[in-house]
């Protein structure tokens, strides 16, 4: 029987509900102490927090340009919910295993793989629909979606890589094209995206101003070293701000909830500004003058549409950043794969974020 | 007695309301047949239509590098309107002569000027704040500030240029870089500005959707050579353009009205799409996830922004349109000095727009 059957037998997603634990089959291709199964966050309908459920299922096969990566961590990000929920035209092919990030461990190398990467390599993997996999034991992951993740950093930081500082390096440098000692607006600054993006400025040179909603937030962001910082629970924060900066108007705002502030942003641009949306909850009333007053620009950014060609660009210029120091995710509050309801419901509602929100695997 | 002290005693601005008409000196470095007070629309405050009044006030002195021009026709622009009400934070400094553009002949040179133009040379002047001087029988106009009327171009034609080419163009060119086979919407195409934006738009080799809101209008869009034309007094007229023209969503929309159209245009959007702010006459709800969708692009572009650098690059592409015979102002209704009140009210209130209007001198 080939291995392609076996697995096509024993990979009963469309059928089953669980796989037996201690059917540990040991074949002579995987390392003898690895199981052939697995625990995976699986999702079999979309729906509210209770379609997410850990199951056991079995570890993925990889092909010759892949590997397979024991994780350690997953990332977790609000899209995560949006895919669960079927939201914003998210439509995910049932059942999968959510998850857009991961960082781990090469087990396994196919033929091809084997000329860029060997076993013990600490890797983060870009996942993407319709398979994703992240909240998983292990992942196949094609050798052009991996991302070198250097010794310096922890795994759980190595999850915290991919989604937010790719967002914010798209944002920010290919999208707004920042320049040194323009003032930078980071909205909600403490959250995982946040942090990616203060780092990101800061290490273009930017002056760049943030702010948070919490004690601990505002702390980290004074940690991180943000040049002007405000309470955005405080009514006039923006313009606060630009008092403290002493400057007429930003030149660029990095913006994830575009519902709450879009307006007020478009009112606080300065002349050339450009302002990036990341993200949105809904409609939002602006004043088509202000683009007008100022010449500004506003601009969408979708993570879903990072090119190959950009993915390489982005990787080497984060890696670059992880070896001279400057990229260092912040770690918040980790998650048990048992605690993936509570972990999904924290992500939306949760206030007062504090660093990324991380999937502990092992 | 030196000129200039002729000059300050005889222009009255802030003290009497009326020049004698009669009261014409000749001197050596004027021609003789040519007065030294001519008649001109005065504004000496700010207000409603009212405020408007033909006076009749010194032919301006120019300086070395300035051409004195006898005007002939002048732009009417609805910014004419907004400065006149002190509106959208134009402060105009009174008493002043309106009329940001006007064509005619020259009839004398500064000493710098005379290396560039000569006497009967056509031109168009672009005129600024504080100064203005368009609705007036003559105006001093800087060397770097003029733009040559090929004579294929009535003057009236040439009244029709300046604001309308060169914003259609600023933003079209510069800010949305249109390429070829790109599809680009432009609203109430029938207008001067609307006219300059489709002609600019076809002379790049973008297909051009135009929408218009008169019987007249459809047939003048037709006339010119648009690719799809929509009617904008009917429900969903962007959907039956993108079906006619057979394209999921718009490449490029030129925006004057986003007060009205900017939420829609968001929807209509295609993947990569901008849109170009020119005008707005208030707030507008819009859906943020639509920038996030299509990682599209909105541009404010504002008029007054063209720099010295562009204005050379505009005017050197928009001299070889005329040249080339693809720019050619489509000139709409014509108002003499006494109907300017009338004027006024028909640019903020005519439906139906049909051409550019023009302030006829002569």
């Amino acid at each position: 029987m080939s291995i392609s059957k076996i697995h096509a037998i024993s990979f009963l997603f469309g059928t089953g509900r669980c796989f037996n634990k201690n059917r540990i089959l040991n074949f002579g291709w995987i390392s003898r102490s690895m199981s052939t199964t697995m625990r995976a966050v699986l999702i079999r309908s979309t729906g509210d927090e209770s379609v997410l459920n850990v199951e056991t299922i079995p570890v993925p096969e990889i092909s010759s340009n892949q590997v397979l990566v024991e994780i350690h961590a997953a990332g977790l990000n609000p899209v995560d919910t949006y895919i669960r929920e079927k939201k914003f035209g998210y439509d995910p092919k049932l059942p999968v295993v959510l998850g857009g990030e991961a960082a781990g461990k090469i087990v396994k190398l196919g033929k091809e793989a084997e000329k860029k990467y060997k076993v013990n390599d600490h890797v983060i993997c870009s996942l993407h629909a319709p398979n994703y996999g992240g909240y998983a034991e292990y992942v196949a992951c094609d050798v052009t979606d991996l991302i070198p993740l250097t010794h310096n950093l922890s795994f759980s930081q190595g999850a915290a890589v991919y989604v937010p500082y790719f967002t914010a390096y798209k944002a920010l440098i290919a999208r707004c094209k920042i320049q040194p000692k323009e003032l930078v607006m980071v909205h909600g600054a403490s959250g995982g995206v946040g942090v990616a993006a203060v780092q990101i400025a800061k290490a273009n040179g930017a002056v760049v101003a943030v702010s948070a909603g919490s004690e601990a937030g505002l702390k980290l962001l004074n940690d991180l070293g943000a040049d002007v910082i405000v309470d955005h629970r405080e009514d006039g924060h923006l313009q606060k701000a630009l008092a403290k900066a002493g400057r007429p108007g930003f030149d660029v705002i990095f913006e994830n909830r575009a519902d709450l502030n879009l307006g007020s942003d478009l009112a606080a641009l300065g002349v050339g500004g450009r302002i990036a949306i990341v993200g949105s909850r809904g409609p939002v009333e602006v004043d088509p003058r202000n683009f007008i007053r100022t010449e500004g620009s506003v601009l969408g950014v979708n993570f879903f549409k990072i090119t190959k060609e950009e993915f390489v660009e982005f990787s080497s210029a984060l890696v670059a950043g992880m070896e001279k120091g400057w990229l260092k995710p912040v770690v918040g509050k980790e998650y048990s794969m048992e605690e993936i309801q509570k972990a999904h419901s924290d992500l939306i509602k949760a206030h007062g974020a504090y660093g990324k929100m991380v999937l502990k695997i092992r």
